[in-house]
């Protein structure tokens, strides 16, 4: 097995190569992917078969082995998702400023490639090929570390990535798997600074925070998500209670569900009343306060905890606050900055949330579980980032790049 | 002494009045700042004398204490700084890109403070004024931590700046000094993930590695130059003597200034006469390869450290190369990514050294001392950024930014 330094250099050399790739050579290398992975279905399926047999010994859970499980259509789905990123425009080379200097020399200011991407990724193995996919289109090479349980699906789905790669020209080193799914590799790769640029984690909030904590490379933090809502008294309560029940249910899963409802009291009773008789529906449980649990007999007295918790499941916690100011200032306690969304017909409320509540998306009588690449336009995404450093909210190609300054003259110097 | 709990707590609740000022409170705050620089000048310069009697007494070197040393004229250069910053457009708030998604909601992306920013410089107590005036313009509350040869003078100046920002009614929390100037301090600074949002760390080489290695917090890293002039065998090469001297020896000690100098083999004699005759008015040492030493018998052997050595000094490495692709090897292995230039007349050589090397700025023809905000256009900058996450190249007040996206909608819910 190579070392973490042997992966390195050989992502910095297949960096090199890359950088004077031209966008036509990225779109076929990635085509190539499609291909090779419809081609090769068997084959990966059958890799994946070992790691779902190894998941039922070890006890993990059904949803998790659904999320570990390939099929002819996932893999179908794989590489439709590449075909669409091949699609894509080249976000290499862009022009984003520039301008003729006082001196007379042209300054242009243009986007190149971020150079080694490494993510660390948990059981879902479609993340395999999204990632690698995604950071090849920007120009990047890619440093993959998958866990334990997807392993040999990985192994599988990386080397026919690398074939496909080769056969369109480009290094197969442009995309390189971690074999060693111990924790020693994953602490060697965050601070492998000489050569990764950028660690992206995808994960639960343990990975997360441990990849925060111990990381000397830089960081695109991303994922967790407690999402708010906020029933302002000036609400549509019909429109409050559609939101909430789209945004808790649609997908409970998912890093931009709503999580907590915070309610003003002067309409507290009856948006309680319709909210919950939404919820029920799906049977959420919901953890409520103590006007809640008086207007609602079914609510669990919520604790500290649960504001800070983002459920994952079909379970809400609701507040019910004094005015719009113990609104932002509940969400900027607890919140994780990805998305939050206030309910109101009131322009001045809707301009104070906006510029006060401090997350990736805010929004204004809308389902925050729109906080994705695809829904702003931007495409397919590696992750929702929660930090403010680079990029913020969905991580399309548009932001796995950096730029750089040209500057071109006739003998030009400085007095 | 408070704790760095305690002051990241401050620096925490400050932004969050700071989100709520606009552009006129933090233009008159800067204004203030300036006023006042200027009112207390004696005061500051009678702290200064401290720390000059100390720095004298513990030996420190006339260049430093030159940086180290306060003026009339160098507060005024000061206030005049911080005016310069009050009058420029307001960094925050911007539109990045928008439009209305397929189901009909508003999506905006606007740049926002990046919230806590902690900047850990050296002796130049300058800076102190600098950052705190660039961070606050941008919307972002500031933690220094300077250097102890300073620190009566930076404790001066934070005080007449704190005073004068609460005097323009913003919290004199907007701006912090951190006075313990133990390693501990610093230490601790780097992993305050809680409260601080970036840090940037200012100074030399071995401040910039220790804050890389250690800190959690995402970093912006700055400075170190090793920067590299590449003479093409389609060079002009009076050009080039011209370009060389301006770059190394119009100001030695910035991490713009050229270190190392490399020669395609097939003008090697002539262009070596012309560059060192150049160099021999300002008395420059001359670092060479073998070829280099033959034709110049007043050069010394470099060694392998030479050229990975940002001198600083009126000293410079020269080294042959037998083609573009060699130069490229060269840089891409020693340069710090800050600057590099080409001097050619050959169109597609141009284009390549521009492609392929992959650095801050990118130069044709014209001197690396030019990479600087002001030159580029951008005003008053921070730092030079060498990383590629979030920015690059200056750091003016454009990036000193994050974004958010807002979403304005009539119920939308995701399907």
């Amino acid at each position: 097995m190579m070392t973490l330094e042997q992966i390195g250099k050989k992502a910095k050399a297949a960096e090199r190569f890359l950088a004077k790739a031209d966008a036509a050579q990225k779109t076929s290398a990635i085509e190539s992917i499609a291909d090779e992975l419809i081609k090769n279905t068997d084959k990966i399926i059958e890799s994946n078969k070992i790691d779902l047999e190894n998941g039922k010994n070890n006890g993990l859970s059904d949803s998790l082995l659904d999320r570990l499980a390939l099929t002819p259509e996932r893999i179908k789905g794989m590489a439709q998702g590449a075909m669409e990123v091949a699609a894509m425009n080249d976000p290499v080379g862009k022009v984003l400023d520039g301008g003729v200097n006082k001196n007379g020399m042209t300054v242009t200011k243009i986007t190149v490639p971020l150079g080694v991407i490494a993510v660390i990724f948990e059981a879902r193995p479609n993340v395999t090929s999204d990632a690698a996919v995604l950071c090849l289109k920007a120009g990047n090479t890619v440093i993959l570390r998958g866990g334990k349980e997807a392993i040999n699906s990985n192994i599988a789905i990386v080397e026919v990535m690398r074939n496909a790669v080769e056969k369109a020209g480009l290094p197969a080193d442009c995309i390189q798997l971690i074999e060693d799914t111990s924790r020693d590799s994953a602490r060697g790769l965050m601070t492998l600074n000489e050569y990764v640029d950028v660690l992206i984690p995808r994960g639960g909030a343990g990975l997360i925070r441990t990849v925060v904590e111990n990381s000397t490379v830089p960081v695109i933090e991303t994922g967790s998500g407690n999402c708010h809502t906020y029933i302002d008294k000036d609400a549509d309560i019909d429109m409050a209670a559609e939101i909430i029940f789209n945004a808790k249910t649609s997908r409970p899963s998912v890093c931009n569900a709503c999580e907590s409802v915070l309610i003003h009291k002067d309409i507290a009773e009856i948006a309680l009343i319709a909210v919950a008789k939404k919820l029920e529906e799906k049977n959420v449980e919901i953890h409520g306060d103590e006007i809640v649990c008086a207007i609602l007999p079914d609510a669990i007295p919520a604790t500290e905890n649960d504001w800070a918790t983002e459920y994952l499941d079909y379970k809400i916690s609701i507040k019910t606050v004094d005015s719009i100011d113990e609104a932002i200032d509940h969400i900027s306690k607890y919140s994780t900055r990805h998305s939050e969304c206030i309910i109101t017909n009131n322009l001045e409320a809707s301009q104070k949330f906006i510029k006060e509540v401090d997350s990736a998306a805010v929004y204004v009588n809308v389902s925050t579980r729109f906080t994705d690449g695809g829904e702003f336009g931007y495409g397919a995404e590696i992750g929702i980032s929660t930090q403010k450093l680079h990029a913020r909210g969905p991580l399309g190609i548009d932001t796995l790049v950096s730029y750089k300054y040209t500057i071109i003259g006739n003998g030009q110097i400085r007095k």
